[in-house]
């Protein structure tokens, strides 16, 4: 059903050889079932799709299926799958040295971080490493609210920030709710003009009134008690939502008025997701801190971190960091770091997804949109787009979280993984996604949402 | 200064070639300050010991020098440096799927799930996977509040469990301090003869004792708001205090009485560390919750993880856990965990550790501290053991932390990575140690004290 690029055709062969004279799709299933305990589920019932192998944006099975990889696996493949410059500078590592404590200095941790602020904007100097985006999250809270001597965290509704133990109550979402143990975080709503809280019409009112509401529920909670303002700079799972143009330099505004420091949480959308190195770059804004994860290797070693502006990084130079972790700069994960660093500049694959955006993507699902009814609204960037399903395109009332998982097991027979939540598909191929590719996925998500209405 | 297994003698050589033809130490020591923000430190005037390479019990920095790592890094190398069956291991997953997301079934996942339950008690089922040792932590909070519909974690004020928010709050040591945003800690006194909080003289009176003080508090605190109590089966970093006999099944005893659950936090002395599999496989004791990360996999792949018995487990079978993380179960991990599993039964790596703690540690140590008066306790077990320094062994007066780092610096510059924290010096070789380089060990303590009373 997909085609695959001609290098890999031998492997793919192989590995479906392979794959098919072991264990099949129904044991590794059940054995998986049998003794993990996985994320954000219950746990009756799982029924897991086991992945043997993978290359580009391929996976497939152990029943030898083959599948188009347009969910990122959680959004974070941005190389695809098994890129070989990636395998072989995490192969040159392991031949070398594996690990090492974070007190120890090590070259290849320094030439990661180095590459990482090479593509960060103006007056960033130093990188914390941790072991993924919701650490990373944790440690910006620290460094925000230990240089600002103030305790309050304010970030959006509609957001995700991490699992642990301040990253979930910073985060805007039901995954929240069960998790407030942390103090400190308030929540106020960002602009979302499909979804507006406040009654615009136009971007250009949404942005005005979604930055007044902040400024007024940073004036209604103190300012002077007001660390840090945390936002994804493109809110990701809560819908890729790009911010109206003004609204990122709107919140830069406040937080200088009020002595507040911007975290921009770029673990989603950062590492060309957008088509820009950094969400970012594509607003007039420079934050104090940006948190990575994810992209930054295709998330072939587990890996997080903070980039840190000088300022920050100096506030520590006569004083105790009181953060760390014992995987921060692991060597591993460095290595594939700079590796992935590297193949994204050399293969122009920022270029790539910022040119299947602009010709490929936004046309096609707009495309999409005016043939299926119950695509309420197409957004997006780069490579990272939401099709918004709705019961009803006058009342905008969202698709049955049942209904869309039902779309996504349809997708799924007909041999492509989509990322679907809430009443969401969102399209999220890796950066060097081929335009054949493209177009087959538009042919099954066409497929699919036809089946769907029929 | 150190000797090599034959079978590493060509490779090591080849290592330091190849070290001196590349940057010096001061050159990466500097590369690596300039960009990289280190855990737990001043951030001014740092020059990180840079490493370069290592095998088993030994690595090199750049500029050719060999040192005897005595740290485990940060007690995490249970297996040593580039153990080639661990890097085998990782080399194959790298070949066939490096990342697949949570929710897809894993056979590598599986097996190292599989692989951990085999070593943990009776009525344990469910592995959770996470990036690391303080996401397992948080993640087990979060289960015992969930099944428990309790709020509060009692721990101990002598510990560590991690640098995210609720992690970092239930650690007892200062590194809390700075970081109290999260709610529902209260922490107590444990078990520690030689720094008794309660007048006694004896371990059976330590013990008593010990246990009435967490009755009462948990009774002042209010049984029926008690979510769980979470104790490392041995403290690890704050001193490497072995629980007296009774204390661990006493504290089960009062979890049973009052319906809390027991986590027992086996990061750092889980795996071999002790001389058993777990350190609770000493005591008579059966936890509600495990938690680990570092000698699962000898640290070579950032993981950690929660093993959970059977009715915790079943407690989300209708229920969604609300909690994840992108790198949850992540193949490269799950691999190196398969591997070191394996590696460490094939070559009875635990045996040696408790052979190794009985044999020549126990009594190589209590001679060190018969010649030297600056050692006021030796205590441990296996390859897990602590030099409890002070000034005068009458009032037992903890030596200056600077002064410790002194005798620190001077190990260095004679070959050997220690590992120093507060007014100790913690013995925490490989499990894997040779029996020479434990007497080469050994000198160089007794070398280093004798220069520092000298």
């Amino acid at each position: 059903m997909t085609t695959f690029a001609e290098t890999t055709d031998a492997q793919l062969t192989d590995a479906t050889d392979e794959a098919t004279s072991g264990p099949s799709n129904a044991e590794v299933s059940a054995a998986d079932a049998a003794v993990v305990f996985h994320s954000w589920s219950k746990q009756g019932g799982l029924k897991p799709l086991p992945l043997a192998g993978g290359s580009g944006t391929t996976v497939w099975d152990h029943d030898g299926n083959h599948y188009l990889d347009f969910s990122g696996q959680l959004v974070f493949t941005n190389m695809g799958h098994q890129h070989p410059k990636i395998i072989a500078g995490i192969t040159e590592q392991l031949s070398k040295l594996t690990t090492v404590a974070p007190a120890h200095g090590n070259a290849t941790r320094a030439e990661a971080a180095r590459l990482i602020l090479q593509r960060a904007p103006e007056g960033f100097e130093k990188v914390f490493f941790t072991a993924g985006g919701a650490d990373a999250n944790e440690n910006a809270i620290r460094m925000a609210r230990l240089v600002t001597g103030r305790d309050k965290v304010l970030s959006r509704y509609r957001s995700y920030h991490g699992n642990t133990g301040a990253a979930i109550v910073a985060t805007g979402d039901w995954r929240r709710i069960p998790n407030e143990y942390a103090t400190g975080h308030v929540h106020f709503f960002g602009p979302f003009l499909y979804r507006s809280e406040f009654w615009a019409s136009t971007p250009e009112e949404e942005c005005a009134r979604a930055l007044h509401h902040l400024e007024r529920t940073v004036q209604a909670e103190g300012p002077e008690s007001i660390a840090a303002i945390l936002l994804e700079s493109v809110p990701g799972t809560a819908g890729i939502m790009v911010p109206p143009p003004g609204y990122l330099s709107g919140v830069r505004a406040i937080c200088d008025r009020y002595g507040i420091l911007l975290i921009l949480d770029e673990v989603m959308a950062g590492f060309g997701r957008t088509g820009e190195w950094f969400a970012l770059d594509a607003h007039d804004v420079r934050p104090d801190l940006i948190t990575f994860a994810k992209g930054v290797n295709s998330g072939y070693v587990p890996v997080g971190g903070v980039i840190i502006s000088s300022d920050i990084a100096h506030a520590f130079d006569d004083r105790v960091f009181p953060g760390g972790l014992t995987y921060s700069g692991h060597p591993l994960a460095a290595a594939s770091i700079v590796a992935t660093q590297k193949a994204m500049a050399e293969e122009g694959a920022v270029e790539n997804a910022k040119r299947v955006g602009r010709d490929l993507l936004a046309p096609g699902l707009a495309e999409l949109a005016a043939k299926h009814p119950v695509i309420g609204e197409v957004r997006g960037t780069g490579v990272f787009w939401a099709l918004d399903l709705v019961k009803d395109p006058q009342t905008r009332e969202p698709l049955a979280t049942a209904t869309v998982a039902g779309i996504k097991s349809d997708l799924i027979s007909r041999g492509m993984l989509p990322f679907a939540t809430d009443n969401r598909i969102h399209v999220v191929p890796p950066l060097n996604v081929s335009d054949d590719e493209v177009a087959q996925a538009l042919e099954l998500y066409d497929a699919a949402l036809t089946a769907f209405e029929g």
